[in-house]
């Protein structure tokens, strides 16, 4: 073995010891989401807090950025798109982000973000902002210092907090993408709204018993590919999907029994981040090229599912029979063009995670500007829900009643998460391009699913982008599987094709 | 603060991180036996060895060497007694018991005792020991290093190994006060085969459906005093209880239909292991005062709240009505005497995990013997079936048809569990010793079950065991908590004082 093998695999030990360390946190996390008793949230967040701790002594180890420059020293790792150039590069990215954040910041926001969060539920509660805002302030600061901290060469603070979640993503390119999406949506938004055929949304809050609608999740979340020998569907107050690692990953989602859509989309939504993570290379777990590229190509897998397959009228038309054999008696009567139109109900509302296709994203640009402005020092804390409320009149034509309706609605900014919001968009924009992409290479994906077939479209998945890890960034995986950059077109395609002849437009 | 002063915090410091991290461990065991989807065996195998391992580097760390050394130094700790004495004590015992084990010795325990469960498993589903042979020596000869590694003073190697559960304990002790126990157990076998009042066990076989069966064990469990608020009742193929430190208690249990006493017994003796973690100084968590005595002290509070409170006749005057209630169908028509005499059922039996009161202790001091002659090299692996079917024949007068029913039917000796089989023996004797003081300072515990009063008993408990952590090993607190050494006679007293009337001996 070369001296430089040497090196690189004592490198990919370190940071697979990691990758193993942070995956004991997610367990830990998914049981305090699923199982925790009351008792134990205390003892839950001193083990949690144990975990960051070690976690981030081993990615500060010195030794790993000893190895790093050895190995960058050396020409031998072969071409940039070798498994090897790709873990040490994401490795070297890492241990800057990492290094560069000083430990006292991080510990800050971390105590920071846990008395957040509890006053961020107390003021959504009370509908009283005020009682948010001084932590609002501190986060601000915080992520300002964070940003600071990790640079952001030409670009703005904002980008700093982005590249988090979006390696190489900048405010300017999504802005650039957002604002010809916007005008268009805004569009279909009102013509939908002045159609005069409105779905009869009262089938899906008929009785649908919570057992009957696990049992028909998971048969669906299995038909469509995700491995339940290798997972578990279970319920939590805000659904989430968590992959362990190799062989385990968690869905959890949430019944109400007069309310359909919720668990049975949510869960098609979770299986298909999970049938992200249980596509990836498990032979390269902890290394860049086991893992995920971004939260915006995660979102993306995701929203196929939930959007592009499962509310698609063939995706019905193979599982209406058995729907309504298991709920009889709430779609027994129930024509399939109507349950699809109420499955594809577009109308303005209040609450992001309630909202449909076609104004989810709008809920999306409304965040991304706001918290641009925040970082900025354009907005302050105090002055947020005045302009939220004025942006909202202005893209929904409704207003938010309250603030728990309005600004406070998202747990995000309470834990410091700022950047991450566009990631939700970009993920049905990515979506949408691959899904052509896929549409065009497998041919007639809906002629498929009405047949019930999902294979081809996970087996494309799983090699044009489970399998490729972090070997490009976003940006560059969707050039090199749709041949294209990133664009917002196959989404207003997609948009314009399912709902247009729904709202006869 | 005196330099001492400052000593201590920083080795309490240290202990505590250990036990934090040991917990996260817990969590990780728990859910693999919750939960683990069979593809997350591999992974969760890795997950567990890292955290063994730092705890193991933590555990070792020399600084606490060195601050040990300082602090047995000085005379101002306080007396034998004082939380800060026995934390000391305790935290030495554990530093030099891991010091002596060289780490390569851990690591072929941990890999020897993955690979002879597999076997073990696999052997006992085969009804053939020869499969499991070659790993029962391997595993004999690794326990022999241990057990000379860590050393047992003038005693047997078997000690050093006892040790490790039952501190301070040793073989000659407890073969002392096993030998008269077990002949006169074998007299009261005995008569109660030759008594012709046989109980109708059938009563319990019949249907029980799972949903009633949780609900009921689960209020059982929360009138005698589980609090459910800091802690769970899930389902594990093989039932145990799990504390992950203040406010998390974990119980676990099974549900077979047509087998009442299972889930129910098995519930109250997990509560019994979790009313004592819950009962512990959560103040002191992490240190030797917040700690529970040995195996032998925890398995007593099990035993006490699954037999001497569970299986009594007035624990049923009070909760046989909400039974009948609960089971319409299967207990409508059973008189309370009757159940009662199924619940106490006594005949020799193959499995000791489903084994009576009497004749639970003869299936200890089968294993006792034999593993004592196997550590010692009287007996060898080859020789173990025909031995302890010979012996099993002497103490129960049957004879195992195969070896899945005899020596094959634990999981412990695979995972080199050896020393572990008499705390099981050693609890029952705590039980009763501790029940028959506690029924002298509260009076009259059964009129107090009768009317459905367990919380005395439970404070006495709480009081006298549970808060004491381990100010005191464990027979030096029976000495403490009953006023006398450890005897067999207590136990006796209580089995004569229940099977006598019940078989009219």
């Amino acid at each position: 073995m070369s001296k430089t093998q040497e090196q690189y695999f004592e490198l990919m030990e370190l940071v697979r010891k990691q990758a193993l360390l942070t995956s004991v946190g997610s367990v830990l996390g998914w049981d305090e989401q699923v199982n925790l008793p009351a008792g134990g949230a205390e003892h839950r967040g001193e083990q949690l807090a144990l975990i960051s701790g070690m976690t981030h002594d081993l990615a500060t180890d010195p030794r790993i950025g000893e190895l790093l420059s050895e190995l960058e020293s050396v020409s031998d790792l072969g071409e940039e798109t070798s498994p090897e150039f790709v873990n040490v590069r994401e490795a070297r990215r890492h241990f800057d982000r990492d290094a560069k954040m000083p430990k006292k910041l991080v510990e800050e926001l971390s105590r920071t973000g846990t008395l957040a969060l509890h006053a961020w539920v107390k003021a959504r509660q009370d509908k009283d902002f005020s009682e948010f805002q001084p932590w609002l302030e501190k986060m601000l600061n915080l992520k300002r210092e964070e940003a600071a901290a990790i640079g952001f060469g030409d670009g703005v603070p904002y980008d700093a907090l982005l590249d988090g979640y979006e390696p190489g993503a900048t405010a300017a390119e999504i802005q650039a993408t957002f604002e010809p999406l916007r005008e268009e949506l805004v569009k279909i938004v009102a013509a939908i709204a002045e159609s005069p055929r409105k779905p009869d949304e009262t089938i899906l809050t008929r009785l649908y018993p919570e057992a009957a609608q696990k049992e028909f999740s998971i048969k669906a979340a299995a038909a469509i590919g995700f491995c339940f020998e290798s997972g578990r569907l279970d319920i939590a107050a805000h659904p989430f999907c968590s992959g362990f690692g190799p062989g385990d990953c968690r869905l959890t989602t949430r019944y109400d029994e007069h309310h359909f859509p919720g668990a049975f989309f949510g869960t098609l939504h979770e299986a298909g981040h999970g049938i992200y993570e249980q596509g990836l290379n498990r032979e390269a777990f902890g290394t860049a090229m086991g893992e995920s590229v971004s939260l915006g190509i995660h979102e993306s897998q995701s929203r196929m599912w939930e959007n592009l397959v499962g509310r698609s009228r063939p995706f019905w038309e193979h599982f209406y029979e058995s729907a309504q054999t298991t709920f009889p008696q709430s779609l027994g009567d129930v024509p399939l063009d109507d349950f699809c139109r109420a499955v594809n109900d577009v109308r303005p509302s209040f609450i992001r995670v309630e909202a449909d296709e076609v104004t989810y994203n709008l809920h999306i640009m409304l965040r991304f500007e706001l918290e641009q402005a925040m970082l900025s020092g354009d907005l302050t804390a105090a002055d947020v829900p005045s302009v939220w409320n004025e942006t909202f009149t202005r893209y929904f034509g409704i207003t938010p009643p309250d603030d728990a309706l309005g600004c406070l609605q998202d747990v995000h900014w309470s834990a410091g998460l700022f950047g991450y919001f566009p990631t939700y968009a970009l993920g049905n924009m990515y979506a949408a391009q691959f899904f052509e992409q896929a549409d065009a290479d497998l041919g007639g994906l809906h002629e498929q699913f009405a047949r019930g077939e999902f294979g081809p479209l996970k087996t494309w998945l799983n090699e044009k982008i489970h399998l490729q890890g972090q070997r490009f960034r976003a940006q560059r995986l969707v050039e090199e599987v749709t041949g294209k950059p990133l664009s917002h077109e196959p989404l207003l395609r997609h948009l314009h094709g399912r709902f247009d002849p729904l709202y006869e437009l």
